[in-house]
């Protein structure tokens, strides 16, 4: 098995300096989780953009829809930040013979009790389990895209009719 | 969603004292680690046993599956030490009507970059994705029992033809 | 034993919510540290201030110069941001009785790998080890107040003549 | 200024394997301790002994003794399993010109939330401030030799007179 995976930034590869710097999206957190894991299947990381999600434009959309339609590989991963990762997955519906599977992390993986080896884990799980189709993997729950919002006040993802 | 969770001990559980101790096997941590994964779904701990899994008999696993087979949940996740992991999966074929996950960890769940989490994370993510079956989540790879082996040497599981 | 402890703020307070928020300087953290360390003796966290140390006054320099004065205990243990903690030390030079230690840290203590636990104890370590006076422990290393800058480039302390 | 480390093994050293294997003593943990705290002082460590404390001998204890008196440098420092660290740092007494400290761990420094760094630091912020003489640091207290024992009941040191 194969997973080809793209990273977007967002909050997950977010990382710190010190007092003058604040914060920055990073490096991809992904490879790091999966070594850690001890993934025993074939990956391959594809860094698109290392952007906070709420800076993310129709362009930075469609680059990314165009660059998993090239993809043969049939299991998709996307790490993404949070704030309109429903809005990308949304973007990306419509592919044939995918299994698209987007997550992130509410807190940076660098952080003592991020979730995002979790939600990597859910997410790998998911997308060699599903249909073909674009999903969202947050808070340990499989959503299908355009059934699902981040509800920012609740901190977590819910389903939306 | 609801997911019906089941522990049976394992290095996942494994805590440590001091250097009059050994490592034992602790409350499951399962809880714990979909606590801090701030997952947005109901899961009920059944604790069944606190075993190192070379220890686990024939009644153990048949007493496991009497419980699932009574349990009205459809999806089912069961921590697991991973030396016999695959005999109890194996014990677990045939109940209709149900998803079975196993997963457990090489390092405990309470170690720095334990495999615990991102473990739980696929497993809880297959587990809602599946048809009906019995699978084993461990390496970030989705296996079906009967078809599946821990390689001790090389330290992860494989599939077994 | 006991150790009075103040709290300025600075990077090991620094907390980080998601997209949408920059890292703030969020509850002391070092009274977390004493506990996960199992510290056998007394002490009382007076919080002061929660700034980034760059936004750091003379005014309150003076006040907590003014609140340790006021203060019995011999021990007393500062942390502070790195950036003007050489300053705040050395306006604290002067008060008779005392052993005042700062620390910090350069990566928020709620982070993987963070130096904070570290740079904690070496205060401590410290603060009851030494002669009345106003030091610094960062990096492992004991300085006199008056004598240390941090020098960003190498993101560390030294010595100055 | 430089210290010169000399690891006996114990908890802070413990490693895990998987079912089969327990735990056992690892390769020291103090350099990575001091890589990852940004040390920035000059540091030796030489590697004597992977035993469980309860196991050292008379012999051990001498041979360190005689290891360390050798060593021209005036700051040592020692990782050791806790249960006999009182006995040991006894045994180094009457050392003229040196400062040496004793530290360890309650639990390895490889698990979560390990008390390794700080007491590590703990040490480090002692051994430069104190005069010459032999102490153990342990709970964020610096212990004399010969003053100090293990409570293994409360899990922590403490005076004794």
């Amino acid at each position: 098995m194969k997973i080809s995976i793209y990273t977007m930034g967002g909050t997950i590869d977010k990382i710190y300096f010190d007092d003058l710097s604040d914060y920055t999206v990073g490096s991809p957190q992904v490879g790091e989780i999966l070594k850690e894991a001890h993934g025993a299947f074939d990956f391959e990381v594809h860094e698109v953009l290392r952007k906070d999600s709420l800076h993310l434009t129709d362009e930075d959309r469609a680059m990314l829809r165009a660059r998993i339609e090239a993809d043969p590989c049939p299991f998709i991963l996307v790490t993404h930040g949070t704030d309109t990762m429903a809005d990308t997955a949304k973007a990306l519906m419509g592919l044939p013979g995918k299994t698209i599977v987007f997550t992130g992390a509410l807190s940076p993986a660098r952080f003592k009790g991020s979730d995002a080896g979790f939600n990597v884990g859910c997410a790998v799980g998911a997308v060699q389990s599903l249909a073909s189709g674009v999903y969202i993997c947050m808070n340990g729950v499989v959503f299908e895209a355009g059934k699902v919002r981040k509800n920012r006040d609740a901190g977590r993802f819910e389903t939306v009719e």
